[in-house]
């Protein structure tokens, strides 16, 4: 498999950082940076992973919001279709060619929903139900547009946000689904976001073997009614192997690992390692760009080129250099020993990659040194 | 004043969130809006302030990066020109009609120094310095493309970022400037960005005190060798006044001032109250999208829809609901009273403004409650 795409008309300059088959050190900064070797590497280990269990990967956009990572991760990755989070990212995703997509989310609102339901004539379209009066609002567009949308009982697992309890909410949702005209009930989405990024494995794997014993329950319950699950879905890159082998879940919903971060590379594995299949492949790239104190540099990535929500950026590949703090427009580089100069770049593993990615235009695809893929945020900012 | 704007095309979709002449209530969210009538006033204030003194206002464009934000505090607010931070917001925004602009940075990578250069064939541009061999290439590539840059030297008042220590280092800085062709010596820049965000009146102030006295040595050092500050600038919207009031300092650079945010506001003043000459214009407009649980709400905006660097975002016009927590799309809002529905919407007032801005692609105009303008964020993204 091989990442390059045929855009090769790019000027650098206002948000295009690079052009296919420049140097890597002639990238513009701050940009985004796929090391594409580990990226093809990440994707073929999770791709073994579900042919060997015989599950669905639904590969989540919400990580790269990129059509051509979605594309590349269906032709080449094995996944069965994505998920994103929002009516706007299945727009544009579904525009560059997505066939099958989950909004793992809510969609309530009237005008959200048209627009939802009007995706439906074009791709096959999976919505997140936890409320009834949104089982109509849904159903009444659906038969105006005559198409069908297929929906999920979501459960809320632990996360606190969306959700119903598991047991009987969900199959008061489920059978209202049933019988709502242009729905049709296709099982239940389980999602258990903060249990990711729990450090220790055990800790890790105990809050999702709860998960998945309330998920069982649910299941006989709706299976006593005559109510199938084609789909029961979850999981993300923390937690994968747990629901991913747990007989019970049939579709993993990974974004992260194409990627990796700084917070998801602190959790362990059983041996109590950090977690290993999994390498980074994105790198904020950054150039110093002011040094006037010996022991401190100034890089050109601070807050615009990323997201600190889960801590500051590690920067990658050297321990003599430390990124200590940012503003703005910059980071403060720790540098004792005065081995950076002015227009040194080095790269960062930014603390958390999803909302990072949501702050750039650009994937620049580097191979060998050399650009060999520019990929746009495709649904960047497309919060709607 | 009045600021509509022209562009009446709009569909609502994708990454566009309202339609001209809509009502406030049927913007798509979550999106940034803009009280137009409290925007107006805080430029006013800021225009007040600047006449009184005799001084300028170079509005400092990294907060919002909007073109027609930009031109208006020109137009409307008294504004000199423009402050942005990087040679592709500068390109932006010059291409939208800004024509007196300051880089309050540095740009020492050779590919954007021949950039900022070309802009100079079409506006005012100043730049700022901290080092001799980027004297060196901006004068030889000012030379190549026969035009002259504007420098400033910046001097470090204590953020620890970019700039020179006052006294000395600026002298040999000015020095050689001044003999580089195509280069001019224009004077000083001295902002002290920590201080904006000091809670406290006097210690804010004794902080720009400081900076003013050595700022003022600098300032007579040059002079004693001949050479004459055009420009001395630097200040925010926490600590303007002192700068503004200090017959030192003849160019402010607020940018804030125009929105407003949760840290701006928790500074005080001289009595010990909360600042108040500017109000609060920008808000991130959200819905409630999930509410299964009786005493918290879900909204629609997460860590995508704002920047938490500087905490968390605060619910306005309203102390019976809080905003909690957030993930990367959804806000948990504690709602002990229950009082909140789905597709209801609130207003947040972002922690930080500036990198909040920069997650989205439009601001919303409303006025009694209708969509008046719809404003492209210019530059949004434009990091290099």
């Amino acid at each position: 498999m091989n990442a390059v795409n045929k855009n090769t008309n790019f000027v650098v300059g206002l948000n295009i950082p690079a052009e296919i088959g420049m140097e890597e050190k002639d990238i513009c900064t701050p940009a985004l940076i796929i090391d594409l070797d580990v990226f093809e590497k990440n994707i073929r280990r999770m791709s073994n992973f579900v042919k060997g269990k015989g599950i669905r990967h639904r590969a989540h956009a919400k990580t790269h919001k990129s059509a051509d990572i979605s594309l590349f991760q269906i032709e080449h990755g094995g996944a069965c279709g994505i998920c994103c989070q929002k009516v706007s990212e299945a727009e544009a995703l579904v525009a560059k060619g997505l066939k099958d997509v989950l909004i793992s989310n809510q969609v309530v609102d009237l005008y959200k929903i048209d627009r939802l339901v009007a995706l439906a004539q074009r791709a096959r379209i999976i919505i997140c139900i936890d409320d009834f009066k949104n089982i109509e609002n849904l159903s009444s567009a659906a038969e105006k547009q005559k198409v069908v949308i297929e929906c999920l009982v979501e459960i809320d697992c632990g996360a606190g946000r969306c959700g119903v309890e598991p047991g009987e909410p969900v199959l008061e949702l489920a059978k209202k689904i049933t019988v709502a005209k242009n729905l049709s009930f296709s099982g239940i989405q389980a999602y258990q976001g903060p249990a990711q990024h729990i450090r220790d494995f055990y800790e890790r794997k105990a809050k999702i073997d709860n998960v998945i014993e309330e998920v069982t329950d649910t299941i006989e319950l709706l299976q006593n009614e005559g109510l199938e699950c084609k789909i029961v879905g979850g999981a993300g890159t923390g937690t994968y192997s747990f629901e991913g082998s747990s007989n019970v879940y049939n579709e993993i919903q990974c974004g992260s690992y194409v990627f990796m971060d700084a917070d998801y590379q602190k959790i362990l594995d059983e041996k109590g390692s950090f977690i290993s299949e999994f390498e980074n492949s994105l790198f904020i790239y950054t150039s110093i760009m002011s040094h006037t104190k010996p022991d401190v540099a100034i890089c050109d990535a601070g807050l615009k080129a990323q997201s600190l929500d889960s801590g500051l950026p590690v920067v990658f590949g050297r321990d003599d250099v430390t990124y200590l703090t940012c503003s703005d427009e910059h980071g403060v580089i720790s540098d004792p020993n005065n081995s950076l100069k002015l227009n040194d770049k080095i790269k960062l593993i930014p603390g958390h990659c999803d909302p990072t990615c949501n702050s750039h235009d650009w994937y620049v695809g580097v191979r060998n040194g050399r650009v060999e893929c520019l990929w746009p945020v495709t649904a960047r900012g497309m919060g709607f």
